[in-house]
């Protein structure tokens, strides 16, 4: 998938509704908000075993969730003409420092 | 940005650190909602128009945000066995339909 | 409304249901997270100013968000033996030494 | 505790600050999203067992964000005039004829 593409389609299809008044950044979080919080609704009575065993209309409803959350986070990166391959990229050598592989089963959240 | 080598990368980052008892969907689901909830916390006072034109550093530190919601949003559907492609372009076609731009100057929300 | 008194009639109302099985601190934290993602979603393509002036339905739709929010967190804090009148006294005094009255005007976020 | 005693605090607190311009609900609602990411990020890699048994440090920690929660809960509901009360009654009733006790060990989440 190329984002770049992703991002036009997306930036076409809000200007062709014109909806690029309501897509202000800080309206564009509290989109992803919703759309994050419908995704957590699908896990949130689930133990994490049943969490990795969905069945097969639940995966596909995440599946749903998961392509708006993603369809919001890179309309948000686009208005902000932030590019997100580059702060990705980015983010994961930053990871890489912070967590080195050589401390071996580092715990998370100490 | 190919996502699925994004995926093989977090994967690998995960499985070197033994990451993977930690990362069942329901725990990645968390920390999506931790990173967006960073990432709100630097629009909250803001107006809207002053979130169409983040200065520099605020800019840097929202792309971080960014970077950190996406990396979790794939690492998730990797670990669902979702693919993000499919699935974002699926929803595409689905908003497609369910906002045609025949209806011009379609109100959100309603 | 006496808080404890709601915490009693929520824990009686689990129990009858059988539901402390799922009602474990990390789910209810969940269940609050997709609550406020409905109160979120209701927000979310609103001006400010919009938001200041909702109308009658709208209104009730938000108070019953708002009461979603509030029962999860009393749940919660109930579960974890959390004495949620003292956090919340002394959290208001953190907030006064922290946001003196004296620094007049001052700016949120910085 | 009082939660109208409460709205008026936060209410004066809010006025010597002249932070009422920030506390539209719109922004309020974002401020409250921030919050619940901080009580999220605390449960996001422990198991329900854990999340069960947090150590006083911990608990401390979760009392302090869940008090977050609430002020930022309580202060919304009061710029939109909101009675809390009366809310949280309101939704207690509608959940016992959702879920009537009779129909014991409902699941969840069906």
């Amino acid at each position: 998938m190329d984002i770049r593409q992703v991002q036009k389609q997306l930036a076409k299809f809000a200007a062709t509704r014109d909806w690029d008044r309501f897509h202000s950044p800080k309206n564009l979080c509290m989109a992803l908000v919703g759309e994050v919080g419908e995704l957590t609704e699908h896990f949130q009575w689930l133990t994490e075993a049943q969490s990795r065993q969905l069945g097969a209309d639940r995966k596909r409803a995440v599946g749903e969730e998961i392509a708006d959350v993603l369809i919001y986070t890179i309309r948000l990166a686009d208005k902000l003409g932030i590019d997100v391959e580059r702060a990705v990229r980015r983010k994961m050598k930053i990871n890489a420092k912070k967590y080195p592989a050589t401390r071996a089963r580092t715990v998370l959240g100490d």
